[in-house]
C-alpha cells in the first residue's frame, strides 16, 4: 500500500513517522536500523533501510549472497569491499555485489548515516 | 561488480563519478535522471536513480505495475498518489505501490531532487 513516511527528525537524529528504530544486531552497540520501506509497506521487491552508526562503531564484517545499494547521507566512513578500502562521505554511492566481503567503519567524530537497499527476498 | 560512485557535485548540481546524466523523457524539459546503481553495475534486483526536476516542472502522471521507493534529497513537491495529494520535502520517504497513479509536481523556487528505487525487472 502506498504510504508517505514524513521525516520527523533533525540533523542530529533522523526519524520518520511510522518507522521504528531497531537494534542492528544484539552484540553491536552504537548501531541502529530503521526500515523506511519494506515488509510493513508490502513492498514486494526491495527494502530501503536507514542505518545510523555512532562515532567509534562499525558494521559487521559480512559476506552473503544478497547485494547492497548504499547512499551516504551524513558522516564519513572507511568502507571495505573485499581487499580494498575507500573513504566515503555524504552522497557517495556504494554498490556491494552479492558475495563480496564488506564493512563500514565510522571515521571522525560525526555520526554516520546511510540508506541501504536490499532485495526483499534474501 | 561492486563499485563506489563518488559524489562530485555541489549543493546546486548533484553529480557522481561514473554516472551519466540522462534526459527523463523526450517531451519533458527540466527533468533529468541519473542511474546511480543499475544495469551498468550488474545490479540484478533493483535500480537506484536520482531525479532532478527544475522549478515549474513535474514528472509524468503515470500508473504501471512496478513500485517506487522514493527519498527526497532537496526541494519540495506536491505528490499525487491516486486521489490524494501531499506536500513532501527533504528526507520524506514515499512508497508508491504498483498500479497506483502518481505524479511529482515541484513546489516553490528550489530544484527538487530525489532518489527513486525500482525493481530491475519491470
Amino acid at each position: 500500500m502506498s504510504v508517505v513516511h514524513k521525516f520527523t527528525g533533525n540533523k542530529n537524529i533522523y526519524d520518520w513517522d511510522g518507522v521504528v528504530v531497531k537494534a542492528y544486531e544484539e552484540e553491536f552497540t552504537g548501531v541502529t536500523r530503521q526500515v523506511l520501506i519494506g515488509e510493513q509497506d508490502k513492498s514486494p521487491n526491495y527494502e530501503i533501510r536507514y542505518f545510523r552508526l555512532e562515532p567509534g562503531s562499525h558494521s559487521h564484517k559480512e559476506q552473503h549472497p544478497h547485494d547492497h545499494g548504499v547512499v551516504i547521507l551524513h558522516g564519513r566512513a572507511k568502507v571495505q569491499i573485499n581487499e580494498t578500502f575507500q573513504e566515503v562521505g555524504p552522497l557517495d554511492v556504494i554498490y556491494i555485489s552479492g558475495n563480496d566481503l564488506h564493512q563500514f567503519v565510522v571515521l571522525g567524530s560525526e555520526t554516520l548515516g546511510f540508506l541501504c537497499t536490499v532485495p526483499a527476498n534474501r
